[in-house]
This record gives C-alpha cells, sequence and structure tokens, in this order.
C-alpha cells in the first residue's frame, strides 16, 4: 500500500522536523555521522547475544520487531539528514556502488563474454 | 537526472548480486547488522579528527567527497539487505516513525491546539 | 613475564607519543570517543561474516591472530588516551562497575542471606 | 588510593562474574566484539551533539560524569573479557603497537639519528 512515501519526500519532512525545532545547528555532518552510528549499534544491541538462528526469527515477537523497525527508522533518518547536508543522491550512490562493485566482484565461473546473458 | 531509482529496484539488485555469488548464506539478520555498524563507523573515520567547520566542506575535496558517497552506498546497502531479509518496509518504518516524533517532541512554544496549522 | 607493563606506564607513552607529533590538539573527548567507536567496529570487521565456531578459532590463523591484537591495541590505546584527558581511573570505574552489577543482577538461586557466603 | 586494583584481577572477577550466572555461553569472541563496540556507541552518544568545547567539559557535571564511567567501565569490561577468551594480554599488545607506531609515524624534524635522545 505505502501509497507514495519516497526518499525526497522524508527528507523535506525530516528538514522541516529539525528546523521547527531549531535543532539544524546540531546536525554538523561529523555530528550527522556519529548519530548515525550510534543508531546502527542499538540495532546491533538488539542481535549482539543471539544465535544466527535466533536472530532469522527476530520478527516473530512483537516487541522485538517494533524494536527493530524504531532503530531501522532511525538509522534511515540520520543517513538521509547527511545526504541532504551534503548534497548526495544516496539511491543513485547506491547504484553506482553495485555497478562498482559487478566488476569488483566477478560472478565465479561467469565467462567476461557472456556474463550478462548466462543463457546465450 | 537519477531516471526512477528506486528502493525496490536497488533491493532486487542487491538480491541478485548476492544469489549470484553465493553470499546469502552470510546474510543473517545478526551479520548484516554487524556489517551496517562496520560501514557507519568507516563513515565516522572520516570525519572523526575533523573541526565542525571542516566537516561542514568536506565535499570540497573530489576525493573524500567519493569516499563519503562509497561508504554512503555501503551503509543503505546494508540497511535495505537487512529490510529485505527481515521484510521490513524502511520508507513506511521511517513515516511511521517521524509520525511518532512528532507527538513525542512538540514544536517549542506550538499550543496544543494550533501544532498542525501554525498559520491559523 | 610481561615485565611490569601497566596501564599507568601506557598512558604516559600513549601522552608523549601524541605531544611529540602535535596531535594533542585533535585529542578532544568527542574525538577520542570517535575514534574509539571506529576501532571497535574494526575488530567487529574481523567478525563479522564468521559463524560462532569460526570465531572461536581466529587466533589460530597467524595473519588473523595478528590483526585481532592490532586493534585490540588500538582499542585500550584511544580508551587510556580519553581516560588520560578525562581524568578517569578506567580499572578503578570497572572495580566499581563490577560492585554495582554483583547487586544488579544477582547469582540465580542464591539467596539473599547466602549470596556472599554460599558455603554457610 | 584505588590499592592494587590490577587488569588480571579485574579479569578473574569478570570471569566469575559471568560463570555464576552461566552467560559463559553467549561469550563467543564474535559476541563480545559486538558488545564492546555497542558499548563504545553508548560513550559516543553522550557526545554526539556537543561542541568539542562541551565535550571538554563533560565531566563537570556529575551525572554526565557518571555516565561516562559508566561506559568506559563497560567497554574495558567487554574488551578485557574478549582478551581473555582469545588469550591475548591487551597490554602487551599496546605496548608492541605503540613500538610499532614509533617506526610508522616518526617524529617531525627529528632526525634517525637523535630520535630516542632528542637532547644529545
Amino acid at each position: 500500500m505505502t501509497e507514495k512515501i519516497d526518499v525526497r519526500a522524508l527528507q523535506t519532512r525530516l528538514a522541516r522536523f529539525a528546523a521547527a525545532r531549531d535543532w539544524e545547528r546540531f546536525h554538523t555532518p561529523k555530528n550527522l555521522v556519529a548519530a548515525l552510528s550510534v543508531e546502527a549499534s542499538e540495532l546491533v544491541e538488539i542481535f549482539q547475544w543471539l544465535t544466527p538462528e535466533q536472530s532469522a526469527r527476530v520478527m516473530d515477537d512483537p516487541e522485538s520487531a517494533h524494536r527493530v523497525e524504531d532503530e531501522i527508522a532511525d538509522v534511515l533518518a540520520y543517513l538521509l539528514q547527511l545526504c541532504e547536508t551534503l548534497g548526495v543522491d544516496p539511491l543513485a550512490a547506491l547504484s553506482a556502488k553495485i555497478d562498482r562493485n559487478e566488476t569488483r566482484f566477478p560472478v565465479p565461473g561467469a565467462h567476461a563474454n557472456d556474463r550478462h546473458s548466462p543463457e546465450s
């Protein structure tokens, strides 16, 4: 359903949210990357004592599922604010990175000339 | 320009990339959050010795700009793979979080009854 | 053997090392905690794709053993420099924390009145 | 005063603490490094919105001073437990690292032959 939430719209909401509270002065790139890493660690904290198998079932419990979604939201919030501040398009940056990685990590066993059409 | 890169399309590319290299077995939620936090720290590393003012100019230097974009891409890549694995919609999660934060952190000076229409 | 390396002596060496290179101006508490967290993530990076069982054998390979020791040294270096800057005694802080945790997390099955003398 | 708290004694207390609560099964190297990085991030969280100047005065406020000491203790606790599990001597590892760094980062302006006796 999600009806047209997009990255731009979220960045606009985040910028208005910060501006209304006069929080922009805290949002240097240096502070935003620190906050991003702190939120990423709060995600790690949820999983730190779990076995790999337990970690795969983390969404089965409604309380931990909510906690995971909440921390994912926080990571994304700081990532988008950082990108806004720096003038980086995160989706374009990732797309370009996947392009580079396809060259850097060739598919094992794929021949250079059939990589993009394995069926040929 | 960026012509229609969206989150879903990136998640599909990332899933195919991992599947082609047989990397899916490494991508437990526990491992993905660890990798996400490591990439977030690689962003922090770029800024760790900078003053707030220097951090605001980090994109002026092409080499550090590229490094920043590269690490942003890595953070986003692991975040999207985590969301795919867990069945979380990251944009919906962030939208819901902003809704909650608007209640949790009321705008200072805004009266309860005009909070959503400051111009009235 | 380790012949008398102690925390104070290491702090003195680290302080002289930084002073000789004029690096003290970078060592605000804010920067030192960022650097500490970056080094902790470099430790995580070594383990991020390992199974729990593989992680238990990490010291069997001389190269990864060296890498682990190197990152442990970096974490400790920034922790000790932070403590020096803030005037915190890290060993006393940990000793006090263990005291608090013994109250906070009582041993399961231990009766309140025999906790400190299980043999009585 | 601190009367003879040393690293070995703290490691012994931590090992007994974990054993008494049957927590050893959680303490794989992989989990301990994750926990270490989470605690390091809790330190970062205290400083994330502070200016460099504010960060230098963090111990002036008793409440934030206590919080800083508490997180330093947690970082050290996981670092020492990790070292115990892996058989690494953290003080020897740091001492060896400082030796290597003295070669890697020569003092600017110091001549090779007077580096260790600038007064000569």
